[in-house]
């Protein structure tokens, strides 16, 4: 097998085999393929895209590259909500207390130095004294004992999409919907919570600018949790304008326990309860979207 | 100027600024943008091509990456034949003295080592005792003495294209068309002959398989030489066959021998009729085709 032969075949928009696809990624991670090769692979891969079971096969070997983590101990319903991020968007924060008071949890990797918008780890940071670990072991503690656990991005952990990621970055290949679904999903899928929420985020305030990719980013991000067999649901919401009135770390902060306490921003409290309710709808708790807000509306208002 | 953001602008087929393309090579030629970048760039020209300005910048960045050749003391009318290869094509080891006769001289750099068809240089070089040099001085100084003149290529004209193409071979990028325009283009341009004659070879047992292909190549290397106003003209020419019966490089130099006796096979012997012509009607001599096969037909027949 030759490398060459396989970044031709995805040139041509071939199919590749999973063997193919192994072979490339896993050579790559040992450092026996160069960078150049994986480079022009991957813009073949932004013009030819990927089918749903290439994609499965690719986001495959990019979880077995590191360690996943399972939680054998919790009987609760662990959830991991996942937003593609905006300015203001301060929902994990809110969410995850919430999950807790409707008898869920949450287990979820969080994201820490997205660029302008900060990421779940940073706004938890801004709180003094408050720190984060990127321990799989602590992480298996803390949702073992509290049913609640976040934790930083470990190199543990789907390391070969660090390598990826940091060539995409440099190659003009990072906005590629294959590639963006396998780096977020790859992630998700390497922490066994019992569901997955994604919340993509559209508009002039996003990572995805327009609703066409938006949607596209978030068929393949589902359909790839689907063909892991996992309990997956998406949304698109609007990113246009700043999620709530806050933005900054710690005002973030603020806004979210503001909005346990019912004075939350509107717009924010809203996809908070719609968010919750999602989640006691995958649980199996509720049948419409109607009747799991009014239960997180009920947490909210104690 | 960042790398990233001409890669990306060829992903989005915006068009390059000759700043950029220029920004771009003479970087990667001082080893100052790594294979990596430009193997994701490749790839999308690959995808996007290229305009015949870009193209124009990109192969003028290529010429201007070694040293060029002239014959300021040759009075004779110089042509550079060159033919994208094919099994039996000994077309230049009959032509060169046919041009001699017919007035005119030759002055080129011929391939070598070009895979199962061998180039040029192999042929000659299957005589015992025939060297050839990779000296400019040497290959001015023959062109000065007699008006006819082969030369190997030497690192020192455009060698940003070996480079190039040693990355290329490995990233599944060498069959795009405005690549090779410039890698082949870039080497006649660098050699100041007064007029170029491109046989492009099309069929099965050549490197352009088919004819919609090949005739892309032709107009795209037509137009470069003209966007340097070069005296260039390009014809197809059939390779679904070898190339008369002499395969293997010393039974093609006594085959080409044997064609300026008179008893070559008919179709190399029409196919350098037509070469010959093609040289008198390009430096005034002829006006047709016809009138010039005449003439070379009387040089073949003494």
């Amino acid at each position: 097998m030759r490398i060459v032969d396989i970044i031709q075949k995805k040139r041509e928009k071939e199919i590749l085999t999973d063997e193919e696809i192994r072979f490339l990624l896993e050579n790559y991670q040992a450092g026996e393929v160069p960078d150049y090769q994986i480079a022009s692979f991957l813009m073949a891969v932004y013009f030819n895209g990927m089918t749903t079971e290439e994609l499965k096969v690719f986001t495959e070997t990019m979880i077995d590259s590191g360690e996943t983590i399972d939680f054998p101990g919790v009987e609760k319903f662990l959830i991991d909500k996942h937003s593609t991020g905006g300015v203001g968007d301060k929902t994990t924060i809110a969410l995850a207390p919430i999950f807790g008071a409707l008898g869920m949890g949450t287990a979820k990797l969080s994201g820490k130095g997205l660029g302008h918008t900060g990421g779940t780890i940073d706004k938890f940071e801004s709180i003094k004294g408050f720190k984060f670990s990127n321990s799989k072991e602590e992480l298996v503690k803390i949702v073992n004992e509290t049913g609640t656990g976040l934790m930083g991005q470990a190199d543990t952990i789907v390391p070969l999409d660090k390598k990826l990621y940091a060539l995409r970055d440099v190659t003009a290949t990072v906005s590629s919907i294959p590639l963006i679904a396998s780096s977020i999903m790859s992630k998700k899928l390497a922490v066994h919570a019992d569901a997955i929420i994604l919340d993509v985020k559209v508009g002039s305030g996003a990572f995805m600018k327009n609703l066409t990719e938006a949607r596209k980013l978030a068929q393949t991000m589902y359909d790839l949790g689907k063909a892991f067999d996992r309990n997956i649901v998406c949304m698109l919401t609007n990113m246009d304008e700043p999620l709530g009135n806050a933005v900054g770390n710690s005002l973030e902060i603020v806004e979210a326990v503001e909005t346990l306490k019912g004075n939350g921003p509107e717009d924010f409290t809203y996809l908070v309860e719609v968010l919750g309710a999602q989640a006691l709808i995958l649980k199996g708790d509720v049948k419409t979207l109607e009747e799991g807000i009014e239960r997180v509306k009920e947490v909210i208002e104690i």
